[in-house]
């Protein structure tokens, strides 16, 4: 397989210069017309919802719109390029068909749509960390710190981590627009974990925080991105932010092939390869985003892999953009996180010899606060001028939202032993990532016993993503939908059971491989359900495609 | 001068290509050298600190960065370009002052900085409403809303309001990403609060729940900016988030004067010649923006020149973006807001016959909740392809933060008479509001008994925004140390009294004039104080420079 990756991305390389066929999009027309000439019944019950065409509900026809002065053809081109498949069509039709339901229980065969498109653990149920959320509220309401009831209510080391924070707030105004690199002192904090992460030093005017990690890598490919001409080199499989971030900004994402034979290795050949067809046809190579632990595929890299990156990028000139959202996400007693920048200073690289920027969030870990928007973005080697044009775009939104700082501080500074919250948030952890263990191993178990199917183990991150070696009638079937084999099969699976999984199309793949990504994040107590949901639907669309 | 301001237009837009003169740079290199050239001791004193080069601190020479990939000249050179003054050199200066007084009290000739370059109230001791923080507190921790504790602590209908908003969240989950627009029950309250507010039906489906209101900006900028030749109609002076992201996203800034002589009216006229000279010069204009209540001008437009607005987008095919986030700041009787909205509903002009977006703020008002980055745009007049687009650019950052979706929710739906909370809260609401009116006239009147200075009075918004006659001593010693003159008048001013107000160069201004934008949001108990340092250094000022 390996050897086919690289074959198939030289290929690509060579003969397509926006690397559409790599991202292909993930459905077309499905549900639009020609159905009718297949002749299977279960097929016809799959198919007889239509998503809406808009995601606005709107009863009027675009025609009336004839006046409006934008037209599709007069946007901007880059917006209409771009694709962010995780919140793509078929999340819109899941929606719909969530609304059916909820106006006429029974009209599908499920009671509930299962979201597994995206990392979104507490819309599954997942609970927020006790002790953040004292944090969060007392911050929110400072007036109650002093009172009586507010000692019944909340945690003693809640009440003083509160004090604590806002005593680093100018006027203790958490209301109030921060410095637009955010709060000085929360910056500390983040700085001191990391520090005793990495066991070296970190520095607060590095960070920048920003409502969760998406604006941080926005803002640096508008740093980095010009022109058409200005190359990203992605991995494929990858998390299409990046996709979409490239394209907004203009710029041409270059491909490398994480391979699947091998749990999704990174091969450094590989990159050479890419990099230097890249070159080759006029493209610079600006930065490598390497995501660690995997999205969507699950793996964690090995230190002297990671080392590897490091050294390949000081030689190249590139800027290392670290997507480590997932640091917190490991399943695997024989893998470990180790952050770019703790392997680039074990090196013994300092802040002069490599430009590396790390990612974080409050999104994922053990936490999952997707909704609070928080992250940051650790900038190391870069000039003080180029720091200076980075302060200024983050200065132009001004700051971001000050209870997403002040959780990404708590993240990286979580209760310690001694603390009265100490026990209970330790349980609480352990609990979440121990669950997301089990969930993950029995999902991949689950996916690895389907006809067809293959799945790398998830070591980390919060996704699995199998291979489905689809049946030929089934891509012939897509085909005359007009839509791509595996959002095909994604389709069917949701209209059959209510589950949404994300086409591999979304995330890119070796060409004529078709993969989804699903989460591992519903309670552990409807994973039973889930697989045998899963397990039952492949069977009968095996049934009805098998050769 | 509204002739001036036309025939200085006429000529701008006849002989530059970037507009780049009505738009200079506030600052340049004030500090830089030849100082000592000017003999005054007086300036000298002013003179004798300098700005950080780099907001981040950073001991390193740039030179030590020579192997570093990134460079300034290959940077986006959309980013160099940007300027946003009001996070600009004078406020890194004023954080430097900040902290050298926190080390050595008694080094400036003043004890604390007062920011008056920014609207964030809360920074300057403004407190928040209560039953917002309240209801935000309890969706965060929502763990203690059956406690019995609670029901002494917060107010019985914040208790109600953050079950129904909890009920309206899918899985109660605060913490989940939400619909990439917003929660839709959100979403269903703020339509709600803009029919209240005009008298006309509003759908949540056209809301968009956003950071803050510059994400929203951004995202239409990004929709609508296909290249340089794309031109959005812009007031000068303007609030520079849209200079800075018309830069960002690559087009050209197409001014049209505010006249001062009229209260900074906006004259139709000036419209049509700005756009039929852009015209000429092949740019496509392809939105209007109108600031009301106006920043940094403070003015309040009257009916019937919105209604001309109206019709002169309709007419010309043009977007018409309306920044509202100032819609609950007026000053005087005689003046009230009406959104563009029920403007064109008034006049009969329905969904489909013009394209308006309003952005709306939770961080202006007499809430004044910079910190928790709330907001959103209302969209209509789009047809449903264009809609779904916007959508999709929305999807790609998941959803704005939730904290910000409830605070915006709060202030379109605020308590209503018979809320336990209803007293209080418009009692607080009406003391910010009436001191805030008070505190504008104060400032306006000292403005206008400054000798060479003049000001138009502040109806609306938080800013005063006064014209300054240099003496022709002071525009020379500008010159010698290379910087615009209103700039070099607001440096000193830095350095006399610590007050920090924005160079009139940071927003536009007619050329040779010269201007700087004071907020109004000192606590009222500190503005004689305020109004005396700023009489006196104008006094000294005068007396150095007058001819």
């Amino acid at each position: 397989m390996r050897k086919f990756a690289a074959e198939r991305s030289r290929y690509l390389l060579a003969h397509t210069n926006d690397f559409s066929s790599v991202l292909q999009h993930p459905t077309a027309s499905l549900y639009s017309s020609s159905s009718r000439s297949l002749k299977s019944q279960l097929l016809l019950r799959f198919l007889n919802t239509t998503a809406a065409p808009n995601p606005s509900s709107s009863d009027s026809m675009a025609s009336d719109y004839s006046s409006a002065p934008v037209k599709l053809d007069s946007i901007n081109p880059k917006v209409l390029e771009c694709e962010y498949a995780v919140r793509g069509e078929i999340v819109t039709l899941a929606q719909k068909l969530q609304e059916e339901l909820k106006k006429n229980p029974g009209s599908h065969p499920f009671d509930e749509i299962l979201y597994c498109n995206i990392g979104n653990p507490q819309s599954l149920g997942q609970q927020p960390i006790t002790f953040f959320r004292e944090v969060l509220a007392l911050c929110d309401h400072p007036a109650i710190l002093d009172k009586a009831e507010t000692q019944g209510l909340f945690s003693a080391d809640s009440i003083e981590r509160a004090f604590q924070i806002l005593d680093q707030i100018p006027g203790r105004a958490t209301g109030a627009y921060s410095h637009s690199q955010g709060i000085k002192g929360l910056r500390d904090t983040i700085a001191a974990g990391i520090e005793a992460r990495d066991g070296f030093p970190a520095d607060p005017n590095d960070i920048f925080l920003t409502d969760g990690a998406s604006p941080a890598v926005h803002m640096m490919m508008q740093l980095l991105i010009r022109s058409k001409n200005d190359g990203i080199l992605c991995p494929i499989p990858q998390y299409p932010l990046y996709s979409a971030s490239i394209a907004l900004h203009g710029g041409t994402l270059v491909p490398y092939y994480l391979d699947e034979a091998t749990g999704w290795g990174l091969e450094i050949s590989d990159l050479k390869n890419q990099l230097e067809t890249a070159k080759s046809r006029g493209i610079s190579v600006r930065a490598l985003v390497v995501i660690n632990p995997g999205n969507p595929t699950g793996q964690v890299l090995a230190e002297n892999n990671q080392q590897q990156i490091v050294d390949f990028c000081k030689k190249e000139g590139l800027v290392l953009l670290a997507d480590e959202v997932y640091q917190e996400n490991i399943y695997v007693p024989d893998k470990q996180f180790h952050s770019f920048k703790k392997v680039a200073r074990s090196m013994g690289y300092g802040e002069k010899d490599i430009s590396l920027v790390s990612f974080q969030s409050v999104s994922k870990g053990y936490y999952g606060e997707c909704g609070k928007r928080g992250g940051y973005m650790e900038v190391t080697g870069f000039s003080p001028e180029i720091r200076e044009q980075i302060y200024k775009v983050a200065s132009v939104n001004l700051c971001s939202n000050i209870s997403g700082q002040i959780l990404a501080s708590l993240v990286m500074n979580p209760p310690k032993v001694g603390d009265e919250s100490y026990e209970s948030y330790s349980a609480e952890k352990d609990a979440i990532l121990s669950s997301l263990a089990r969930r993950a191993k029995k999902l991949e178990e689950a996916f690895n016993g389907l006809e067809g199917v293959t799945c790398n183990r998830a070591e980390g991150a919060m996704y699995l993503f199998p291979r489905i070696e689809l049946p030929k009638k089934a891509i012939e079937a897509a085909k005359a939908v007009n839509t791509a084999p595996d959002a095909f099969y994604a389709r069917l699976l949701l209209n059959a059971t209510g589950i949404v999984v994300v086409p591999g199309s979304g995330f890119g793949q070796v060409p004529g491989t078709w993969h989804f990504r699903c989460t591992i994040l519903p309670q552990e107590d409807r994973i039973p359900a889930i697989i045998s949901r899963l397990t039952e639907f492949h069977k009968g669309f095996m049934d009805e495609f098998r050769g």
